[in-house]
């Protein structure tokens, strides 16, 4: 098992799919399309649409049947960094080291596609409901799932907390809710669905959704950690950006030695929640990778 | 039949169950909760809630089935009206004669209110066919609509347009595409999916998203004209904006006189769709007084 062969090989997929679902920028309204192709086609590594894949493999389900989920969360996650990047909120002339959205095609066509791919990722997975590759009361629940877990009360909560702690300086437990609302929530959804998408039971759905919390918290804090100790070319950012931006972290909390002990004891506690399910080792040795990255 | 009357009862039910679907402002992120609130509760007609009710009604359906639906289109629409107001948008101070969101609460917590509103609707939908008060089929077709007409290709690609327009002088067609996916898209969805909510066939929905589509055309026509000749007490917002923005208009292309023409035929078009209907007679006078209003 090669998790970054496999890792190159979901992505690959979710990219072809991906650039059949944006439509043609031979239309009037053109910038708009073209900002969001760009910020979809930037890359990373493409995690979120392999967990849900692959915990739909795990659940005995096709990784295709899910790759509609897949897109739809790749989807939800770029619009998240598009708006992110905003003057209004980080800031941010480089993403991924690139000219970020708004750099690149000015903030308001960089507004109107990050709400396009806030909208989109619902039309997708509801035509696949509709043509019954995923099953139309699972598609409601994906659905369902997705809007709850993005919204008020997961990333975009997240979000807003991010913003109100730049003015007070917040308790530990107050900065891992925010984490746990910011990344941990829409991680947790891909895990989910993809269990979902396969028809798995309330059990695993729920085993997954925790693993999902887990290596979304322990992302976070990985992210911390990088903006401290990572080189501004690998990571494809600045480098000290939240000090910067008067922002707390888990580890401006914590320091660096016990940001890195919970990292492994999460990764540690995400790994036992995979026990539910049967061949994990890409999962398991994703988990370790992602505990062990440099950017 | 008293149209205004009407109008209220079915505004009431839509803000008594939007207060009921918005979150508890009882949690650390509620700053994006009352934003989202207080541009909710701006008021408006809600015209677009009474479209959706009213054409379930009239296609044989109990308005209250389509009531999640009409909350998710006021939600989406009042989305729209947020990230329109932005600085980097039409960059507008008052609302419906109150401080726009973003002049109330901040940029990024009103940028923040809008994306979770654009999200919101597909979580209540979905729901509505989860407890089966929609089929769930017909609900993943009303998510796939919603979005489609919001979308790329709908109310977005349409403010894309908005934006492409102030470099360069549309032509009239130009123009009036823009209408038909800025303004016409989402009143187009408003009419189908109330049809759709009650289980009616493909021939009423054409005809019911037709209607919604003409007087969608007539609407923004109207506005243009009323940035010109209302006095700004009655509007709720400065006049003469458009010209100020340097925006092409209808009216400033064709004058007023023919604008006026040119929204009476299309209100007289709008109500020969409705003869695939029965008790039309609240629809009818809907559009009339839509050609007529003041505000």
């Amino acid at each position: 098992m090669n998790v970054n062969e496999k890792l190159r090989e979901y992505a690959q997929m979710t990219e072809e799919a991906l650039g059949k679902y944006i439509p043609s920028t031979d239309c009037p309204q053109k910038s708009v399309i073209e900002a969001a192709r760009y910020s979809l086609s930037a890359g990373g590594k493409r995690l979120r649409p392999a967990l849900v894949m692959e915990f739909c493999r795990v659940c005995g389900g096709e990784p295709e049947t899910a790759l509609p989920v897949a897109c739809a969360i790749e989807m939800m996650h770029t619009f998240s960094l598009i708006h992110d990047d905003l003057p209004c909120m980080d800031n941010d002339d480089l993403r991924r080291g690139k000219p970020s959205c708004h750099k690149a095609f000015g903030e308001a066509t960089a507004l109107l596609a990050g709400d396009a791919l806030a909208i989109m990722p619902f039309e997708i997975i509801a035509k696949a409901g509709m043509e019954q590759t995923i099953e139309p009361v699972y598609a409601l629940k994906i659905i369902q799932l997705l809007a709850q877990l993005a919204g008020f009360e997961g990333m975009i909560g997240g979000q807003t907390l991010d913003l109100e702690y730049e003015n007070k300086q917040p308790s530990v437990s107050e900065i891992l809710e925010m984490y746990r609302m910011k990344t941990g929530a829409l991680l947790e959804f891909c895990c989910k669905a993809g269990c979902i998408a396969a028809g798995a039971d309330e059990s695993k759905q729920d085993a997954a959704g925790k693993f999902g919390r887990s290596i979304g918290l322990a992302f976070q804090i990985t992210d911390d950690i990088l903006d401290i100790t990572a080189d501004e070319k690998t990571l494809g950012k600045p480098i000290g950006s939240d000090k910067e931006n008067g922002k707390y972290t888990y580890v401006s909390a914590v320091g660096i030695d016990e940001a890195r002990e919970r990292v492994r004891q999460l990764t540690a506690e995400a790994k036992e929640f995979l026990t539910e399910f049967s061949e994990t080792e890409f999962l398991n040795e994703l988990a370790n990778m992602l505990a062990e990255r440099s950017n």
